[in-house]
């Protein structure tokens, strides 16, 4: 690492890792970032929080892989472990089933106003731990321990819980911060070469919408990191973070007028090519991010706003690292595509808004964006 | 009413009313409490909030009585009413089988970010309906319109929220204010004499706690008031309103040092008897928090706290207007209404945390009450 690390408050129980506050309304916490700090658990909650109480939530793949060695450490530091409750992976069991059974499991273990509720997993485990956390009792503590890169660099943070409908993701859920979250990297070891890819697309972003150095971070380190070099990822994994909880301190539900909307560069794009290919394994949420991304630079050319030469940057490296800077081959149709781009982000007077940019590091929010030209922009994508 | 009323914004749309502000951190809203005000709903919204698109909560009592008047007040006043949702009358509603319908039922109805959640009945519906609120797309704005004295006073406002489970009430629940509540004392018109007294029991409450002055007015005006006096009503309402208002506002989370505590006078004893008779028509909850609040005072006079007069007078006014003061003959188990108790408010080295008080208007939190002296006064009270 040559870089200056960013301004962190730093710990030293977290040997060469960071510690990040974000700074929400009523209820700061911290985002802590190191290699086998899962060991450190127990200790990191106890520290903040005193022996508690608490109840796990896992998914069927972290639960072989994490679950003893969590609740050993949890033991260890004087917690009263109640129990370790485990949902299939995948996105599918983010429903009201599963969330009525984790409820029920944990009231059933003796979940009270003082219990912690522990999300070890994904995107998926984080989302219904924390909608769960939020609803027992009106709402009881919460400490995210995430297990992949997009779960440490993007939906750990912010608070967003949810659980999907028949009529769309996330349609039910709350916002709720944690009160902890606990970033391993070590166990990022454990994760697949493309769900690695897919979380860094997030870590990508964060260059593109607001931060240059960090996107010529990417450039050099971005191999590195992906292959499985703990002191890159826990520089990534702390500037993103950062980032992201500037973002959400300013701008905690997403106001429309709010900063938080500059997190969905690429996604709206993503969204509508994620949904058209049925959310399954052709196109998995970061590649759908990264397509979306190239296609939302590409607009910007296109529309005069951004140098050529940022886009070519941009999409040569996702594509470097192999991320998809396209969509795949399937049976599209563009109608379908430019509605569920209308429903994502609410048109106004038949414009859309979209998160555009100027350049690299210079996304800013667009609501007059004319449907004919990403229309022709979908065309120019899809083969 | 010769009181001088209380010290209200006025508001010269709603003749002869009220409007109390509910000043909850970030989250500022109004109570208007008035006569035939349910008319002037549509305005009172779109004065607040714009035209929107709504939907309506209700249940299967009120659903006949006040659906079709509010729908057309709301149409006229521009706003685009999506559709009534009704649930069966009855605390049995509360469950997650009818929080999944009404999420489900809303969101075919078309509800986005900008939609609007109008709760129409009593406690049952605002607590089901803001859960709902709270839910969909992470939390839409809510208005609450009680239809019961109960609601009006107490659980309209506040912003409590839940279901129950099979472990006990409201276990699954979220704090979420309403963004206004619209308390139209005419609606109580239609309310059965004993759902009208019961709620009059948490009237009396706000002056046991803290305001003699307004327990000496519910002694002079208590019956007009359950007569349908309106202008008491609104006088009665509006006082309760106003104080759980400022309660709130201080402890919006019902923290372990916070005043929203007071709250419970009386419902710890009331809530171990609705629980032993099994939440029935023995007993209701209004009833029950009567009888507690008797049991609370006399529990405070053997304690040598607050003068025996005090407690007599208490007791002699709830008694007056047709309220149950001691319990009512039902197979009871002391050791079982102990056990319940110590559930209701935790326990801590033995002893039971209850709130007592030192005189009418001068309740306090106890954390140090004899359980053996309280089986005693179980024993005197149970016949």
């Amino acid at each position: 690492m040559t870089n200056a690390a960013p301004d962190f408050a730093d710990n030293a129980r977290v040997a060469g890792g960071k510690i990040i506050p974000v700074d929400v309304a009523h209820a700061p916490y911290d985002i802590v970032i190191g290699q086998s700090i899962l060991s450190e658990s127990g200790t990191l909650i106890r520290l903040r929080m005193g022996a508690r109480r608490c109840v796990i939530v896992t998914d069927s793949i972290i639960e072989p892989l994490y679950r003893a060695r969590l609740e050993a450490v949890l033991a260890a530091s004087g917690h009263d472990v109640r129990g370790a409750f485990v949902v299939p992976a995948g996105e599918a069991s983010k429903d009201f089933a599963h969330l009525q059974y984790l409820l029920e499991r944990m009231l059933e273990a003796g979940v009270d106003r003082k219990t912690l509720v522990i999300a070890l997993g994904g995107g998926v485990v984080g989302d219904l731990a924390g909608l769960a956390a939020s609803l027992l009792m009106r709402g009881i503590d919460l400490v995210q321990i995430p297990t992949t890169l997009l779960a440490q660099v993007d939906s750990s943070v912010g608070g967003k819980t949810g659980i999907d409908t028949a009529h769309g993701k996330n349609t039910v859920g709350t916002f709720y911060q944690p009160k902890l979250v606990i970033a391993d990297v070590t166990l990022l070891d454990s994760l697949a070469a493309r769900e690695m890819r897919a979380g860094y697309a997030e870590v990508v972003k964060y260059g593109l919408i607001a931060d240059p150095a960090f996107f010529r971070w990417c450039q050099a380190h971005g191999g590195q990191l992906l292959a499985g070099d703990h002191e890159s990822q826990i520089y990534a994994v702390g500037v993103s973070c950062a980032a992201k909880a500037k973002i959400v301190a300013d701008d905690e539900r997403e106001s429309d007028k709010g900063s938080r909307a500059l997190l969905n560069f690429g996604h709206t794009f993503g969204h509508a090519l994620e949904s058209a290919t049925g959310y399954g394994n052709l196109l998995v949420h970061g590649e759908a991010v990264s397509i979306g991304m190239v296609m939302a630079l590409r607009l910007s050319v296109e529309m005069g706003l951004c140098p050529a030469k940022d886009y070519e940057e941009a999409r040569a490296h996702l594509a470097s690292v192999g991320l998809p800077v396209k969509p795949p081959a399937f049976a599209y149709d563009i109608d379908r595509l430019m509605e569920l781009m209308a429903q994502d982000k609410k048109a106004t007077g038949g414009k859309l808004t979209l998160i555009l940019a100027r350049g690299i590091g210079q996304a800013f929010v667009s609501r007059d964006v004319d449907p004919a030209q990403v229309r022709a922009l979908w065309k120019e994508f899809l083969v």
